[in-house]
């Protein structure tokens, strides 16, 4: 496991020098099979994956769960064994913001609805994180997932503006059998708000059916669908319920093109995001 | 002549593929022998150096020189035949920043004082673009003049707190034979002004006097011995004289330790700068 961006650099300048490609997968840790499909999927592009594992302080508004956001350092290196053992970076926080730590990224754009108005620190926090583990890695290549649709937005807008060199692959969301995007913060959730929290990807799959099969184009229509859903659960408060542009996260009032459609909710401390891309072929 | 981001990463990924070293000197053109001193120290470095050329509109305040600053491609290209015919990358506006451009470098700390007061986006410009520069040519080192000292912290800054894998050197200011610093802006002056400027490098001189041989430690007394240097000249007016620590850039209120002597003053509508170094071995 590397720990100093020292080593990183000497690791990776290694990987170069044998004409190896690196694949980057970041995380936060407290691994789940998302991140282990993300895992999987970068294997099939190189030989030579790193994932970092870093609980990235600057993208926690003051009163978010950074103190109390899952970490189990030790299990994910367990789990990380079984899809193929990746090389590891997992830096302590003064590695990687050094006292006098000062600059930052800000995207504009596609950072600004949805959880930009909610969380306005998060996402020049997530960038500026995800630009220095792209720098300090020399990844050639990174793989996210959707379960965070805007922070894709938000990476591939700084990747492209700043033309960073690393390609951006976006993998898939994984779910529970019962529709439930995993999560780090599921483990947060009580039986009870665990057994509430489906109505969140449930709420989706009906849109879905609502606009391919009932040929439903009035996405305040299906906003409603949804939110009526959602409020089916008794404990979970809706943040937001957005059907966008999956380019521009311009909201959309009328769905005759590719949508996304995003969602975040509390449900006691908990928050909550899921989403689902409508491909639409229109006549 | 390289003019897009496409064909200067192929041409970073050949030198790369041999084996060179990309050595960038970033500038602005209407080029002098301060950027040829860049080149020439570049040259030393690897027989791969980059000069671009780029007018940088970000850098520049709304009430700033961005349309009036001076260019000359074809007189660039000819001097940079004189140090050896570095390649060159010179982009228009529109390959640097796309339609929808929306991505910003902030640097804080060394940012905030001097330039940073009277120009407030100038150095999130500065950074963007170079950063940019960066990325988009895969630059090993990079060569900036001491000339624009405060730019050359905040490029440092920058480099360290988002582990941009470059290395930055210094080089030395070149002055006219009368001493005042080379810049692309004085050729906005008039003849009266040309003479009166050279009060910035004369009251450098002056202190560094009273600092060395007459052991004068009180930065108050030196700053005031500037001012009374520079108002010698009728039409210049004085944006700031600083002494500052050369590495946080705070002001000193008694110099017995490195320290940097930093003026700013506009003659008619033409802003000059100027700084010294001074190091001081104290008892």
């Amino acid at each position: 496991m590397i720990t100093t961006i020292k080593d990183l650099r000497r690791w990776s300048r290694q990987q170069h020098d044998s004409q190896k490609q690196i694949a980057l997968v970041p995380t936060m840790g407290a691994l789940h099979d998302g991140h282990l499909s993300l895992v999987k999927t970068a294997n099939q592009y190189s030989d030579t994956v790193l994932v970092s594992i870093f609980v990235n302080p600057i993208q926690f508004g003051v009163n978010e769960d950074f103190h109390q956001y899952p970490r189990s350092l030790e299990n994910d290196l367990r789990l990380l064994q079984t899809v193929g053992s990746p090389e590891v970076f997992a830096p302590d926080v003064a590695e990687m913001y050094s006292a006098g730590f000062d600059v930052s990224v800000h995207v504009g754009g596609v950072s600004q609805p949805f959880e930009g108005k909610i969380r306005p620190t998060h996402f020049d926090g997530v960038a500026t994180v995800v630009l220095k583990l792209f720098l300090a890695s020399g990844a050639d290549i990174a793989f996210f997932g959707q379960k965070d649709f805007q922070q894709v937005c938000v990476v591939r807008k700084m990747v492209t503006d700043l033309n960073v060199p690393v390609e951006i692959v976006v993998c898939p969301i994984i779910r529970e059998p019962d529709g439930l995007a995993m999560s780090s913060r599921n483990r947060y959730l009580s039986k009870t708000q665990r057994s509430q929290a489906i109505v969140l990807s449930q709420s989706l799959m009906l849109a879905e059916k609502m606009i391919t099969c009932d040929n439903i184009r009035d996405a305040e229509t299906v906003r409603e669908k949804i939110r009526s859903k959602i409020e089916t659960a008794p404990d979970m408060k809706i943040d937001y319920i957005a059907i966008a542009d999956p380019k521009t996260l311009h909201e959309l009032t009328t769905i005759n093109s590719d949508a996304i459609i995003l969602l975040a909710a509390k449900i006691g401390t908990t928050r909550l995001i899921d989403n689902l891309l409508i491909t639409t072929t229109m006549s």
